[in-house]
């Protein structure tokens, strides 16, 4: 392995690219973002992404399951590096980082190309603003076993270190659409199944609604919820019962409700 | 109102107290802890608890909610403050920072003083680690009129600014009790209703079981799961199906669709 360096300098051009994926545009222009931990960067490579860069610090350099992320980096063109824990630390921006960092290629999934009827459930969300909320949402997404994620409208970003960090490696098993509202209308015209909201408003709990497959569970944000135009557009609109003195849940935790409902 | 002071410097002895509670220790000592937002001292106020320091920027000196904030906390022998936004994002420690700090005393409910059937469900965590996870699920118990919240062994702090903020204003309406995993064990002798857990290994559906109220819906933590201890102290044990590659859903996002299913 001639082509692994030892990097202790942030100065360096690897460890720069790599650390400005923390800035959105960045991620736009390059079209990269950045994942941490071995189990993560292992199961991109499982799923067929490898990393364009890939950066250990030495206490993982003897793991086996590293050396197989090393030699797929190497198939596939990319950059294998070792750094200290200091250049760790930086390019994670936090204490305690992960052993071993990713560089991956952004993958969007274009609308037109969604198989309803791949999966018995799909999630929609609607300008979500909280990357750990959206990360937490593709995660469940992922476990609940769900076609994918289509982001409507201005959303955070999906491939921001926190909300890559949220998705615990499902960002690379989820395939992920956007769309603006506009589209998102157009496209749910030929949707098969039915399309579910939750309203604040809405007078049938969500456990007594019959959801026909596949189900689209359409979410609003963390502070508006689902717009008019939006919720106007739904087969079936249901209510999760407020008993307390909280007027709401946590926007993860309300998706994760509607998508196990919808998903049996 | 002659008792307000308008405070510019972090060395007053009363802005250093308010930041001294980010550290453990310091809440720990003091019982004390740090809140942020109009909404959520307004709703700590209507519960009945003042603050014993109520911070605030000039943007919100003439808000009327503000107001009678200030004459609950001089009402109750609290010292009421205005400070410099520089002080509140120093204290908040974010930038952007609410406008209204508080800081209020730890309030923790004897655990022989819980009565089961207050409720049709409660919650017990067994080792929780993350704050915003745990803060998260007392939000959700408030929302689905769970009776309380009981950590098992050591938990993350419920009143850290982190997890005090992911309730939303929920810590003050949800009661929180703390037991050793012998004392929980010695609790729930006499539980009038089921102990629910999630297991991996479980078999039985999450949406197939019968939970007798008062459920008392037991979680383990982020990393491990229930303790075999825990596990077979359960009356039903579930699993919440995985059928994507994740293997296992974020923790307040599980606690959120069992809490539902047990309160139906």
């Amino acid at each position: 392995m001639t082509d692994t360096r030892t990097i202790t300098s942030l100065t360096n051009p690897t460890v720069k690219a790599a650390r400005a994926l923390h800035m959105r545009k960045e991620r736009e222009e390059t079209g990269l973002f950045l994942a941490e931990g071995l189990k993560i960067v292992t199961e991109a490579v499982e799923l067929g992404q490898a990393p364009r860069i890939l950066m250990y610090g030495r206490d993982a350099a003897d793991h086996p399951v590293l050396q197989k992320a090393i030699a797929a980096t190497h198939a596939a063109q990319g950059e294998v590096i070792e750094v200290s824990r200091d250049v760790l630390e930086k390019v994670a921006k936090r204490d305690n980082p992960q052993a071993v960092l990713g560089v991956f290629e952004q993958r969007f999934t274009p609308l037109n190309q969604l198989e309803p009827h791949a999966a018995c459930s799909w999630v929609a969300l609607e300008q979500v603003r909280d990357p750990g909320n959206l990360g937490t949402i593709v995660r469940t997404s992922d476990a609940a076993g769900c076609g994918g994620v289509i982001l409507v409208g201005e959303c955070c970003d999906p491939f921001s270190v926190e909300a890559a960090r949220a998705t615990m490696g499902s960002i690379f098993a989820v395939p992920i659409a956007r769309a603006t509202t506009a589209e998102f209308l157009a496209f749910r015209i030929a949707w098969p199944g039915c399309v579910a909201g939750t309203l604040l408003t809405a007078t049938t709990d969500y456990k007594a609604a019959h959801y026909t497959r596949p189900t689209l569970v359409l979410m609003g944000n963390e502070q508006q919820g689902l717009s008019p135009e939006l919720a106007a557009t739904c087969d079936v609109t249901v209510k999760i019962p407020m008993r307390g003195r909280a007027d709401s849940l946590n926007l993860a935790v309300a998706t994760g409700i509607m998508i196990y409902a919808a998903t049996a």
